[in-house]
């Protein structure tokens, strides 16, 4: 019998956490951040490559996978971790954000949102239920509540009507999860915008529904740094220390230092991915362009002191050259690296909370960034 | 001190031989399927997984590498074994194939070949000396000759002209090669298209000039495949039985095993990297194609008693779906399949003809394939 959802506050140094998560399909520590897994694959890793990268647990986006290839189908397939061979743990979001963000034609009302598929040009409906029962059929560890996100800068009439709406949905949400089947999670999702009333009157009625975790939405979405993080300030004290707190489709690695300093547990983005796809490689000395032609003749590796095969084996030389060939090699190279370096900042949060030496971490991290690249030589 | 290149003939049945080559980066068991790295990359492998999918050697082309990054470039970087972190045997083309092939504007004349770059339009030259300097550049186990590739059918004038031609700068390349470090060999290339005369007055001569190994050219260049199998059949008798004999970009698997019986060492082909590219596998039952949608609800694997884990851990389903989504995963993951399944041929024709049972392996192979995909339900 695989072990029901829990989670461990297991060390604090000021707001920050060290935590675990037990779910159905393996361990979670926490700070955690989670490979973005869209379509069912990380996209340019296999499962063991994502795995030996640092992951305990993977996203996978609801509204791509009941498109194509559809949620029944997985589920008759034997679910999602079964599909895309990955045996530990997923969270899979609710498709919210998504039908916003992707479909061209959308229309929200009270029940669910209607929207024009980006695929094939159907109307489709998803609603609060058909969110659940669809993460239900995927088999998901953690699943999320639909939700509306609005993009910042937002009037107040709007942000609080989505705010609202949101809030209706996550109790319909957690009414219809109550038919699924156990050890699986469901999260609720605080919207609100910018507006810090919003946000408290949005986390204290979610907290009043009770929610395995509770995430924050709405950010990262074209608001200042600033402001995102003084909403984590205010919001996450607000959320109940037992539960985990995940803060959503962020972020850079300072915006993971900055909110694991304030209390969040888990984060996703597709920035680690995305940018290895476009030449870009996160280090410990900062962001390095391998597109630029001053790699062209750089024997060094990386970082030969890295965790990572990929950042200690292969010149910059190869890399820019495979980046500038265009050779799909050069985005799997440069995805390995990027989630081996974020896995590898998690891991490093999590063993200076540990020692009551956060903030000395988190100073030391961004020296390193600010040395920049050619600090190196 | 690495050691010096050599040939050791270990068993024959029939025609088939089963031997070893030895080259300064690790033993090549033939028959050999070499995987193509044009780019210095096997399109969508890491170098590990290329080994784990069972190479001994790989290809790269001299064609692409000294236009990009530059063979100059490639020599200060350590070589291409280093540069693409490859520490086992490499042949190199002379690049004289995608001369022919890819550039749009070229003149041969008798001293060099000039063409326009299909990069950036600049025009270069590459004689039988400089295609041996490049390689040496490179830092190849195997270099071959500068020649001249012509498309069938061809009139006879043109096959002898061309022929000829290869004859001459095959004197040369022999000349400029003893300059080279020694421990690398130098392979002659058979050309004469389909004519039988010219196929023979091409291998005396290129045998009387002295290589360490001999490829036929000029083959899978538009004529029917009975043609091909009788000029190999015509030329391989020809050729010294002490040193490897190379079809150079062939085939199919069905090419391949017809080769080994006619006396074949060495192949490469992009076919089972490209073909995995495009959605098809080759598997034990022939080939498959993953875009198909009588895959999409298919739980099985491509083939359960594969040696290959990826054959095995996948269903067809999902590998239909990551084909369809246009997934990156879905290339690698084919990619894969098809060099285990060509690797896991050629080690099948290796124990046949060590066995002596080449004959009914022959047979039994083909009869898979003519059972075909669903003869595994």
């Amino acid at each position: 019998m695989a072990d029901a959802f829990s989670f461990h506050l297991l060390a604090t140094d000021g707001a920050a956490r060290r935590g675990e998560i037990v779910t159905p399909h393996g361990r979670v520590a926490t700070p955690a951040f989670m490979a973005v897994g869209t379509q069912a694959t990380v996209k340019g890793l296999a499962p063991d490559a994502v795995r030996a990268a640092g992951a305990d647990i993977v996203l996978a986006n609801t509204y791509h996978l009941m498109l194509r290839p559809g949620a029944e189908r997985i589920a008759a397939l034997g679910g999602l971790h079964r599909f895309m061979n990955w045996p530990r743990a997923i969270l899979t979001d609710s498709g919210g954000f998504q039908v916003m963000s992707l479909s061209g034609l959308r229309k929200v009302e009270d029940d669910c949102v209607t929207f024009r598929s980006h695929l094939d040009g159907t109307m489709v409906e998803l609603s609060p239920e058909r969110a659940v029962e669809i993460q239900d059929l995927l088999g998901s560890d953690i699943a999320m509540q639909l939700d509306e996100c609005v993009r910042l800068p937002a009037a107040h009439a709007e942000l609080r009507r989505a705010m609202l709406l949101s809030l209706a949905w996550a109790a319909r949400s957690k009414r219809a999860f109550e038919q699924a089947p156990p050890g699986r999670a469901l999260f609720g999702i605080v919207q609100g915008g910018d507006d810090p009333a919003l946000r408290l009157e949005s986390a204290r009625t979610l907290v009043d529904i009770g929610f395995h975790g509770y995430a924050i939405g709405g950010l990262a979405v074209g608001e200042p740094q600033e402001v995102m993080l003084r909403t984590i300030g205010e919001v996450a004290p607000v959320l109940p220390a037992d539960r985990p707190r995940y803060l959503m489709g962020v972020g850079t690695p300072e915006d993971l230092i900055e909110a694991v300093a304030r209390g969040i547990d888990m984060f996703d983005c597709v920035l680690p991915t995305r940018n290895g796809r476009h030449g870009l490689a996160f280090t410990r000395f900062g962001p390095i362009n391998l597109k630029n032609a001053r790699h062209a003749d750089d024997p060094r590796p990386l970082d030969e002191a890295s965790s990572c095969p990929v950042a200690r084996d292969y010149s910059r030389a190869y890399l820019h050259h495979l980046v500038k060939a265009n050779e799909m090699l050069g985005a799997i190279l440069l995805t390995t690296v990027n989630l081996a370096y974020y896995q590898e900042l998690m891991g490093g949060t999590r063993g200076a909370i540990a020692a009551k030496e956060f903030d000395a971490f988190r100073h030391s991290i961004k020296e390193g960034w600010e040395r920049g690249d050619l600090g190196s030589l």
